[in-house]
């Protein structure tokens, strides 16, 4: 893929865990932050539980959607680990022993440790590319436009490191905060204003509470700096003429 | 709807600020916590940006997906919250000031503080529901299946215990989780023949670090207590002539 200025994203959670409420999903906001670094803008995310077929219809709509798809979790060694052979269907692809990712098992494993439960890790779409693990040994693998990335945070962090090679990004998306101890009704027709004279430019007004104060965080982002300054010189005018504070955050 | 055994329903999540990465999103979590305990079962989690078309497509798809539909987000008074006009279009609504929603706003606030950007809050689809805001007072609303709550968190949540009695789930969905000291690989097989022999019952395998130990997590999900039941003793059957501890988590 030659350098764009636009390319973009889509996420696949996929565990019954996130569903239940169970496990609290940390790993969409580990790839966008990664992703947005990178130049890449994520435009949608889904979250699905393991049934073989949802599996199948949802990633094959979303890398039909987007340039890339990230998928997270099922690449384990339990019955509940289907990801990699759903993948395989997607793409019509052989589902079988990875040689490679064999013989890194093979290696990381003492003898006699490789078992067959750890085994089922090194089946994989026949030709799938790996992407290594530095925690725990089992790679995950990436398919044309498609990287599938373990579910467990720490282990799924490790691992985008080495994948930065493999993502060609667009320009950066740059952004910038600025908070106010104010509440949103009070600038919303002030930021309204700005908002429609940079329609190019993404403005978002955040709410938070901190020490017990109201605030809003405004968030604006672009992949051109000159257009962030431009807005943020805007918006400083019309918080200066409300006399409201700007607030560290 | 007459009290029915299976009862679903997806989540949309509306922000750019959780597909940048800026924000964790919560609400999920919470939501799906809160479904199950009422015996409604989350399918599908769905995060999109503050784009209308995407919003209405993306409604309009779960809806006629699933008994129950919960969105967050983008109902405040900012040019960013476009939920209210865009469930309007989604169901082919007028979107227009909600009598009851401005009476509650306007004695909500102090004499000339509801202003014309808090007033933006009271247009929704007409006819909606309101759901009631014990926090902040601006109230989220409901259209059909689909409940229309806010993004900030700890508002969401003081929002649900008033919507209990506008949603009718099935049976509750029970669970029972079993902590060991073991790794995944090690009962891959065992816990594959329990899944089998129990086709019915969702078993899912999560790792886990605690302390600096590894361990697994088996989660047991079904209506029937007498299942969960029948699969447990499976699972500690095989785990006791493996030998393996059985922890606190």
């Amino acid at each position: 893929m030659t350098k764009n200025t636009k390319v973009n994203a889509g996420i696949l959670i996929i565990g019954n865990e996130i569903l239940s409420g169970r496990t609290q999903d940390t790993n969409t906001s580990t790839l966008a932050t990664w992703l947005n670094s990178i130049g890449v803008k994520v435009e949608e995310v889904r979250v699905i539980p393991d049934i073989e077929k949802t599996i199948i219809e949802t990633l094959n709509t979303l890398r039909a959607s987007y340039n890339y798809v990230f998928t997270t979790g099922g690449i384990g060694p339990t019955h509940d680990d289907i990801t990699a052979e759903s993948v395989s269907k997607a793409f019509g692809l052989k589902y079988q022993i990875h040689k490679e990712a064999f013989k890194i098992l093979e290696t990381y494993y003492k003898p006699g440790e490789f078992n067959e439960g750890r085994q089922k890790m090194v089946w994989m779409p026949e030709n799938a590319n790996l992407i290594l693990n530095p925690t725990s040994g089992a790679p995950g693998f990436n398919v044309e436009n498609v990287f599938c990335l373990p579910g467990v945070p720490s282990i799924l962090k490790s691992m985008l490191g080495g994948l930065t090679n493999s993502i060609v990004g667009g320009e950066p998306i740059l952004s910038l905060t600025i908070s106010l101890r104010t509440v949103e009704s009070e600038i919303a027709d002030s930021l309204t204003k700005v908002q429609n004279d940079n329609q190019d430019v993404e403005i978002g007004s955040y709410p938070f509470f901190q020490a017990g104060k109201l605030g809003v965080s405004i968030v604006i982002r672009s992949e051109n700096q000159i257009k962030i300054d431009n807005c943020n010189s805007q918006i400083l005018k019309f918080v200066n003429e409300k006399k409201i504070e700007v607030v560290d955050r």
